[in-house]
């Protein structure tokens, strides 16, 4: 039951007027890691790959305390809450050792671009896809 | 029982390598809609105001269909499905007449920024947001 | 001798940690102008158009003084400088009736996305640009 | 004659629809390398730092070559060309060990947020930045 690591590094322009890294920028880092996590690591050899067509059909995103920037990145963990025919549910946590700033989950899409239309997950995916599958609920 | 109309333009770098506009770009969508509902219409004479500090809590987004860049502006719609003692949900469709694209709710907290803690709702405040209220259960 | 005037909309989001609008997010609004001036304007009906592929060669900015965010938009004034066999220079003001925020220039070369490489500007692309044409050199 | 070099990681979003790493997040990885050799490394303790205000004057930045992607950073090399009694100017390359994408250079003006005015380089401030001059001309 792995989890994915993704050491996510701030900007400063992160930040918006109030001082604080700005809610909508959380996604952004939750995209970097679902990226490292699906698009470099997931399987893709002669089949369909995540890299080459997924959709976000839905985010739900709890913000549990402020971020301001600094120059030590923030750790992005990911796991799979749900494997469905033709989606998956990522729950991520954004936060150092002692403490949490983010829990959200996504749910993705997998999408056939010469097609057009969302396709089904493969066989392989779905191994790859299960070494991080854990029966806790998202968080959110 | 009213909805505030926000007439968001869309900028060129709002899409992302596939073409469309990102899945992180509709919330700052969402976010230039309510900082023009509670920013600029909210009162805040005499009281502190939505303007002078104001936390998300959490957002629920759902990606209805893709958008590609244009020159005319999408439609945000909002309402308020829910004013607690110290936080009220935000609800939205963006759109065009004939189609939605997102929808989405958001809960915020407002926040007293020389203290440093979350405030309760005015009355006030809360007569202004009455205005926008709406039974309808949050799309998402 | 005419002028490109492109009415650009600030999002709160366009300021940093510093409270004003940030020095990277001029270059949006340039590039929001020159969309519009390139993109929708010019000519492109059985011809290789810009929209079909152009590159930044140079950017020259000048920071006039600071810009808060505020619901009204400014205005980008923007107008050619040189038409080259296969570059074209823009000169630009973000302002305000009374006031300059920023002057700038940029360096355009039209692109062959087909054949991965700069192509040459048509007669009827420099027909266009020419009613934009002035002598007076770029302000930066 | 020291150089500061900056590792700067991509995101997958600094790409934009023509698939490249847009022309203005350019400029985010300058202000990235920037924060780090002017916020992080130039002394303050005692006296006005850079990171308590300072403000971007000028860019000027030539587009070498295009860039995708990728899971590697890019390296930001730095030097100083130029320090004046309320100014400095900063070089930059943006590379990787055997090609240059960006040449770019900076005016920066340290700014007194109390006082609401440009301010001079203290004699301390000269020190570190002389560590850092070099003759040679700015690349563009």
């Amino acid at each position: 039951m792995a989890r994915h690591l993704y050491s996510c590094p701030l900007r400063w322009s992160d930040m918006d007027a109030f001082g604080h890294v700005n809610n909508v920028v959380f996604l952004r880092y939750l995209e970097e890691a679902r990226i490292d996590f699906m698009f470099r690591l997931a399987p893709g050899d002669g089949s369909p790959s995540f890299a080459g067509g997924s959709v976000v059909a839905r985010h739900e995103i709890d913000y549990v305390r402020p971020l301001v920037h600094r120059h030590a990145p923030v750790t992005v963990e990911s796991w799979v809450t749900k494997i469905g025919a033709a989606s998956l549910t990522i729950a991520y946590e954004i936060k150092d050792p002692e403490q949490v700033y983010v829990r959200a989950s996504t749910i993705v899409v997998p999408y056939d671009l010469a097609a057009e239309r969302p396709r089904r997950i493969t066989a392989e995916e779905k191994l790859f896809l299960q070494e991080y599958l854990d029966q806790e609920p998202a968080a959110v």
